[in-house]
């Protein structure tokens, strides 16, 4: 039906008959002249319909926006002053000898030439997906799947699906379950992950897996989530950690070099405990230049209590991001904003001081709480932070883990503010988790149970758990963790050990992960793998500021499909195939 | 952890000392020597232990069936005499210097030196998985994974993923459903295919669309089915027929070419009318010699009621199958059992004839009904069928429908039986469907109610549905349908008149398929597709049984998963957190 793609038509076709589909992307009537701009997947081309032929040009005079047509016409050069620089096409036009009119268009409920609301943008999701732009992103997300996949098969590593009902995965998530027909009053569970099968599969000699694939939870979907997300999972036999890494961050590399021809070079990698220390968060965004800075040391002797408090405390922290250049960009009103932002992570407040004029000493300082300081402390603290006339310092003091993620957080919303944040590709490996986070008594796992322990015997894990580290890695880039994996326990006793430790019961381990347990006992091996957020990685490459702009169908904030009104009502038959009734009917939305 | 694959080691290695990692495939302790045959994924190679490390040698000596093991050895030629030929290895042994147990094995609960149950493969797949047999099914199945995407890629298809939480799709099998805790009440449906979402992208403008994707049919699973399955998914824009049929034909035979150099050339075309009528099925196995031969002009005149009813009868059908040298190779209790045989497909009984000597003319002949028959007619039968000596006709007389689905049955019994069957590989399109199938005066979509007929308008297609043929195709190969699809309907008021054929309301179309509609009248492109089925080409090309052994996790035939147990029970909260209850309580099944 075509010989050529509208945007492929150039220079080297002037003279030539071709015959191009695609749809009106914007028509001029020129009086006796219309101008089509006709536009296919790979891009745009002006059509020229003239009196020359009246029944054409009339034919054409019919023509609407985002009709779907066929043309034949004739290439040639645009006339001088005429040729578009800013058009891959611009250079030519095709002249009309005919149109076929293959679909009509009413006029479209999506308004291209300005913002459209999410609610209506998935309703139509079919008409936005038009938008080059996001088609562009559709395209870019397939590169990079064909290019991972490309990058794993050259190194061995075989694709093998794994089920979508399943049983229960250990991830933690709410899961999603499909009631069962043939076995009424059961369920399967859809996957969070294939975490349990790929481990089984190296347990069965595969070696090198890999797999594209849906996961799903069902989460309340606050921020940028969605019920369902695509991984790119992998699981890898005999080989360690930095292996694992090696052979991943060769991928991610790879991928941006080809895709977006950017060399990250090589990650460094930052444990987690440093990153927590310098960033306030394990995943850092490194092209923020503040960073946090601790003075425990400095203020433990202070009677200022807010500050001494914290300090004495093993499990305190007191620590400051100095903003340079910052004492003017900061009003009172701007402070007691950011104290406000702060409070979200569980600041009780947010002492500043500003370096109106370093060489004028104590005079030149501005701060509520100077007062309470002592001069030495804030000369360490001037000297601690190096901090210049026209600084301003923000103190957090309480648990360590209230002043990390605070601190955190400010450091990213005044680095964003400010444009402080550079416009570079900042990767990093953080590494060295610990194994387990105590909660009013309770050890859970930082990972997930399978997560092996970095150095450790079964015996030495479960005397000390609190200080284990797990041998687990984090890929980051620019402040999104892109991935995340672990060398997996093998051994049946460390397993056993972990579920201890966890507070799982024997009864329990068996109950949800027995297949397991007993697979470990016929000659497990050791393995390792890692799974990356597909989604999250083509939204950082597009640019996209959402996951939902590189997925071709998501759902709304409520897990919801405006475009097939899914989910929908089930008829009482089926459900009583299945063996469920619902309890709670609401009330059917109108029919539109 | 290894330097080298198990199965790559060969003669160009001798000297060299490698570190191998795998399992004890076998253990042969010759007194003073130890012979190890170690497996990995890439093949097995032989280790041996002597006397001269004798602390080495206890250690191999602990060694038992499976345990994952690292090896150090040196190379070394096999001495002569003991080169195993049959073994990709075989020329070389590794000569152990050391050897580390990674994990050790438990007896293995399966046998791999004889047949396992269904059973016990399931539940200790990841066990079974281990069988070179089986790695190498898996490792095929991704060969062929990748050349399909490499094939579809190169021809600018995009790989463009859709949702598997959805609405229910109108493939007319049963849904998965799963019930939404954010919409209590509501339900997603699993995909049975992204049918609709991709006529949705081709609305969007992809134009060439591929997946290689999960769907889910809840049907009770007589023969091989499975719950979740996976299809190629292919859509494309301005595409005909033929175009479509070009690209995913040569794509089938460049992945036989490339996977197992076969070069299946090119495919014949066959009119449904002509599958049905020579071998009374959509799916003809073409390796098969034995064809179905009307004769009703020949028995409308005849005496015989049996014969004559059907031969004049508008939708009946009389015919034979003559199978060459059958005579001696059917006896009575034979033909008893195929007359029981036919009785499943609704023939009520299958006369027969046995040509015992052709030159003794009707004396020469051989059947319980010679009698009701003239002697014209035995002597066109004879001759249309050209039948000789040793050769014997079976009858089939009723419906067209019984008769077809019958002799066609009959007719791959019998080239089983006999051995009649090539083994070739015997591709082929069945083109030119029926667009409708009509049962007790209601018309049903031979294939889905998107699919459009060939050269005919709404208003034709309304004044006569019955004889409407659809723009669609199958690919038949060895008589299994590895994949079928259309041209779909992009003209809304096509698209309502099929509707209308159908008996679907307007309403009730607008309910389900409304957002499809409306799309429709937009500038929907004019488009078609095709889907394959993975497993089930997967199966063909290894030559596997069942599409069970080409899948990593199948379920059994009561759709449950040995391995994990699912589908599990669920407990209280969850379900009340998704607003259902049970409604018919199993008895928990008894904890192992």
């Amino acid at each position: 039906m075509r010989t050529h793609y509208c945007g492929e038509v150039n220079e080297s076709h002037v003279g030539q008959e071709v015959t191009l589909c695609g749809w009106v992307n914007r028509r001029r009537d020129l009086g006796a002249v219309i101008f089509l701009d006709l536009r296919d997947r790979e891009g745009i081309v002006q059509v020229v319909y003239d009196p020359d032929l009246p029944e054409v040009l009339e034919k054409a005079n019919s023509l609407r926006n985002e009709f779907c047509i066929q043309v034949k016409g004739k290439v040639r050069a645009r006339p001088e002053g005429q040729v578009n620089k800013d058009m891959a096409t611009g250079a030519i036009e095709v002249l009309g000898l005919d149109v076929t009119i293959l679909n009509r268009a009413a006029p479209l409920p999506l308004d291209f030439n300005q913002e459209n609301s999410e609610e209506n943008r998935l309703k139509y999701r079919y008409l936005d997906l038009r938008r080059p732009e996001m088609t562009e992103r559709l395209r870019f997300r397939a590169k990079v799947t064909s290019a991972v996949r490309e990058s794993l098969e050259s190194q061995g590593f075989m694709d093998i699906e794994t089920p979508i009902l399943t049983a229960a995965t250990p991830e933690g998530a709410r899961d999603y379950l499909v009631p069962s027909r043939t076995h009424k009053g059961k369920f399967f569970a859809l996957p969070q992950s294939p975490q349990l099968f790929k481990q089984l599969l190296m347990m069965s000699g595969m070696e090198r897996y890999y797999q594209i694939v849906k996961c799903f939870r069902d989460e309340d979907l606050r921020a940028d989530r969605q019920p369902e997300f695509t991984q790119i999972d992998i699981e890898t036999s005999f080989m360690t950690a930095d292996q694992v890494m090696e052979v991943t961050e060769k991928m991610i590399r790879e991928l941006f070099l080809k895709l977006l021809n950017v060399d990250l070079g090589n990650f460094p990698r930052m444990p987690y405990s440093e990153a927590m220390a310098r960033f306030g968060s394990d995943k850092p965004d490194l092209r923020n230049p503040l960073e946090i800075v601790d003075i425990a040391d400095i203020v433990k002797d202070v009677e200022f209590k807010v500050f001494s408090g914290p300090a004495n405390d093993e499990k305190g922290r007191v620590a400051v991001i100095r903003v340079p250049g910052g004492a003017s960009e900061f009003s009172r009103k701007n402070i007691d904003e950011l104290t406000k932002f702060v409070g979200i992570y569980g600041a009780k407040g947010m002492p500043w001081l500003k370096v109106n004029d370093k060489a004028a000493g104590l005079e030149g300082l501005q701060s509520p709480i100077l007062k309470f300081l002592s001069e030495d402390a804030v000369t360490a603290l001037l000297e601690r932070t190096q901090a210049e006339t026209g600084d301003i310092i923000f103190f957090g003091a309480d648990s360590y883990t209230t002043v990390s993620e605070s601190l955190g957080a400010l450091r990213l919303k005044i680095g964003e503010e400010l444009g402080l944040t550079s416009n570079e590709w900042k990767p990093l490996w953080v590494v060295d988790f610990p194994m387990f986070e105590e909660v009013d008594g309770q050890f859970h796992a930082l990972h997930h149970p399978f997560t092996a322990p970095t150095r450790a015997s079964a015996e030495e894990l479960e005397a000390n758990p609190a200080v284990a580290l797990s041998n687990a890695y984090d890929m980051v880039l620019n402040g999104v963790e892109l991935g995340g994996g672990s060398v997996r326990i093998h051994d049946q006793a460390m397993q056993a050990a972990v579920f201890r430790i966890l507070g799982i019961s024997d009864e329990e381990a068996k109950e949800k992960f027995g297949f397991l347990l007993e697979a470990l006992q016929y000659g497990a091996p050791p393995h390792a793998g890692l799974a990356f957020g597909l989604d999250r990685l083509v939204m950082l490459m597009t640019g996209a500021s959402s996951i939902r702009d590189v997925m071709a169908f998501p759902k709304t904030t409520t897990a919801a499909c405006p475009l097939t009104n899914a989910p929908g009502q089930a008829n009482p038959e089926q459900l009583a195939e299945l063996g469920i009734q619902t309890i709670v009917t609401e009330k059917a939305t109108d029919s539109e």
